[in-house]
């Protein structure tokens, strides 16, 4: 089986690295729009063979790890695909790309997002074993062709990851707080100790609480800005659930009430017990 | 060398071990408030004996890793200890505690802050090392005694922490931005979550970014009601700083400027060229 990847960064290099470990393909075949990554992608063995676009619509599955703008694109370029090939992406957000698939292939594209990554981005930050025990929603797949379903819960499962089904919509709400809110709250803070006079001399005190929490604020902003623009209306209403949140903390010190600011904290603290 | 410590938790049950390994101590003794406290730190063998806390003040040096209005008050019954004894807190502010220290000590005590820790708390959290090559803020040392400030930066350098100098006021302001307004954005994240429809639909799909970003909320909320509380000003300040990046990035996407999002980003991942 020949598998093409368009994108090979930090997703489409980890996934090129874990269809390589466990044999999943007779060949792995990439593109990026990006020649620096496509030299070294190759040398870092992450492919077999770099090709063109064009090229790509001879593969049996061809993943589209790239940013969710790209994915749509994309999507639009591979309408005339044979009806045997699956395309499978891996984007951050799923509604629009869904809703704008052409029709003639979305029984063949299934809709993934896998719940892994790391801040780094790039050829060089592919991991092996990324997706190993995580978690990949697949959405919508009432609308793909058994057989393209069925393909990459095989090839999800092969490299170790547990499949969630869930709506395209329900996905983008829930993916607002549980990751684009975070990102958007991280580079917040990043841009919040930047401000001040002397950074440096605050990131001087910093231990593992404020690396962890700026982690995030690494990420790339291509990436990133694609996803906020997809998914614009639930990020602002998770914004805006957060910011009252905020102001919550904020009056409770101002008003100097230590034993509901308590309690607000208590409740936080109830989250590890679900997670 | 008698060395006591108040306070048998994660610092001062991780310092207690630290203590032991290097053989800094010739008798560790402890006291805490809570009982089971005082049971567990025996039974793991952190202190050599528990005793009251009137009994400290047989000890050389006598270490106060209690919440920062818990340091405060007992500075207030440490006032009659001898000349020759060194006090230390851990405590995570630092300009109400030495403003109230009673002055007949102000030589003796020396106000410290390890940038370490974990968001887990009592003494099973103890954990050998958790200081090594960690930063201690040492703040107005100018008002100890040569002796016993000295006393305070042997054992800190022995047990492998880098010190760094910092006027109270300067440390308070800092650590804000760097540990106590990140605190907050924890908590406020993990109660937008909670206060969401169905938390565990959203849970589920949490990877590394999200369980990263809210770590912190499981920190103890008696801690970290008592920091805020003594931070009051710093903390709100930070929030305000916060919460103008929080409208900003929320106005770019209102408005779809997603080229100046994209630069707002960029700013942010500058952070870690200095982290």
């Amino acid at each position: 089986m020949n598998i093409g990847i368009v994108g090979l960064g930090l997703m489409g290099g980890s996934l090129a690295l874990d269809l390589k470990s466990y044999n999943l393909a007779s060949k792995i075949v990439g593109y990026d729009r990006n020649q620096k990554h496509c030299q070294e992608a190759l040398e870092l063995g992450l492919v077999d063979e770099v090709i063109t676009f064009d090229e790509l619509k001879n593969c049996d599955i061809i993943f589209l790890a790239i940013p969710v703008e790209g994915i749509i694109e994309a999507l639009q370029k591979l309408q005339d695909i044979h009806i045997s090939t699956t395309i499978i992406d891996l984007g951050s957000t799923k509604e629009k790309i869904v809703a704008t698939c052409p029709k003639s292939i979305r029984p063949n594209f299934v809709a993934a997002h896998p719940m892994a990554g790391t801040e780094y981005s790039g050829p060089l930050a592919a991991l092996k074993g990324l997706y190993y025990d995580k978690i990949v929603v697949l959405c919508n797949t009432e609308d793909n062709a058994l057989f393209h379903k069925e393909r990459a819960e095989e090839i999800f499962v092969s490299i170790g990851m547990q499949i969630v089904y869930m709506d395209a919509r329900e996905h983008d709400l829930h993916a607002a707080y549980i990751s684009h809110l975070p990102h958007a709250i991280s580079y917040a803070l990043a841009n919040s100790v930047l401000k001040q006079e002397d950074p440096k001399s605050i990131l001087i005190l910093a231990a593992g609480g404020f690396r962890d929490m700026s982690r995030l604020a690494k990420s790339s902003p291509t990436m990133w800005s694609d996803i906020f623009k997809q998914n614009k209306k639930n990020l602002l209403t998770s914004l805006d659930v957060f910011k009252e949140e905020l102001q919550t903390v904020k009056k409770l010190i101002e008003e100097e009430k230590w034993e509901e600011l308590k309690e607000w904290m208590q409740t936080a603290t109830t989250l590890h017990k679900i997670l």
